[in-house]
């Protein structure tokens, strides 16, 4: 694998990496960035032995941990130009410091329509939905947790963020570039793809009626949550079982990546080893 | 109440909000900045019906938000400022935008030692213990989860990063104002008073000999976490009864704030209504 070296941060090759914070706040089109190690494995050797799920257009990387990441370096495709180059010039590029000096430029495929990625799924199958949760650290916090416990995909309604914002790969290190998942249309149509692909689909709500210790997963089961503040529309809980967390009471109820971390571990014991 | 316009930056009155950020990095000493409406109330009026932890020093509050906060900032003492200034003073202030528009100066009590807090505890208790969790953002959902499960204290060795950090109190939508918590010491000093206090004390670890769902609380029983990358120190290990989260395998572990929420869950599950 060829290491191309760069020293002038204006590099026309570098292109896609200037101001990642900028495209951050615009949206990055049909390419996202990775950054960190354990990210940069995930995107480039895949994850639960299924291979990359995306092709890597370029990576660059900081001079003192080129050698380190030579192995895993080496194992993208031969035309995939690697860029090294000094820390004041990766953040002169950049446009703030990158202190773990590892970025990397992802393709986004096409995109995929619930009810497609739905259909792929195995009989019997764990889907987290999500609807108008825009905060991409709770997004990353539920990718993370849906990949710990094992889910098999995620939807998101068209009100939630990207999570191929590089803060969201971030927080969910990396597992929203192993998931499947699909984005896009009203948080309605996802039940809609749900209900008809047979999925039993429990929402999570303080006001659930039923506790969630007490509910049994379907060979097709789906935990529905909603954003903190509003939570979940009234339209979506009545074409959902309702499903609450037992809590103390007198205080705010809990952060949504907590929620589908307490919600996937209660449906998953006894399922896992 | 009486409100007390500033119109000037370099208001002496207003030092304890400059740079309030620079603040976050140096510490504060004695006081602490409070941010928000849910943070305020919680600081003033106290939670779980115990009234309030900590004095109020003093609150600034955007003008556009005075009116909606009058009966709040009305159960303040007499003694108590509360300063009114435009956004614009009060960004100049601050060093960076307030969008929240509510500030208030808590003073920090006399710090307590782990076992003085363990010895106030009721018979029946459930404490959260921290070791070497330096990010706020952890330490703040710890805290926020504990007081959504009903733990009755939460201790942190000296390792851990303050709760009454800006962005800690946040992130705990206010908790850390209203959970006892001790912090200082080393862990294996935790661990010697929750052994001296009567606690069965429960380490969470990937490694962990025992699944969560199979543990037994005791009438007094500690949940004992460590940072996300190093784990518990094997030390606090071998004196601990160590816990594990099933998972699905093959992906990174949770994060420290999600598996105390697991955590809570699991142990408080039928005691709570």
């Amino acid at each position: 694998m060829p290491l191309i070296p760069v020293s002038d941060p204006d590099d026309p090759r570098l292109a896609p990496y200037r101001a990642v914070r900028e495209r951050d706040v615009v949206g990055h089109g049909e390419r996202f960035v990775a950054e960190g190690e354990v990210v940069l494995r995930l995107l480039v050797e895949g994850g639960r032995g299924a291979g990359p799920r995306f092709a890597t257009e370029s990576a660059l990387i900081a001079e003192h941990r080129a050698d380190a990441l030579a192995a895993l370096l080496g194992k993208l495709p031969e035309e995939v130009p690697v860029y090294v180059a000094g820390r004041t010039v990766m953040d002169a590029v950049v446009g703030f410091p990158i202190h773990r000096g590892v970025l990397a430029i992802g393709r986004r495929p096409a995109p995929e329509t619930p009810a497609a990625l739905l259909a792929r799924l195995p009989e019997r199958a764990l889907v987290v939905a999500l609807s108008g949760v825009s905060n991409h650290d709770n997004v990353g916090g539920v990718f993370r947790n849906a990949a710990a416990f094992g889910a098999d995909a995620v939807l998101l309604d068209g009100a939630c963020c990207d999570p191929l914002y590089r803060k969201a790969i971030r927080v969910s290190v990396g597992a929203s570039l192993v998931l499947p998942f699909a984005r896009g249309g009203s948080g309605a149509a996802l039940i809609d793809a749900l209900d008809a692909a047979g999925f039993a689909t429990f929402a999570l709500s303080p006001a659930g009626a039923q506790e969630l210790g007490e509910v049994v997963p379907a060979r097709r089961t789906a935990l529905l949550l909603g954003a903190e503040g509003p939570g979940l529309a009234p339209e979506l809980m009545a074409r959902s079982r309702t499903v609450r967390v037992a809590m103390a009471g007198g205080f705010d109820s809990l952060n949504v990546a907590t929620t589908s971390g307490i919600a996937l571990y209660a449906l998953t014991r006894g399922r896992l080893a």
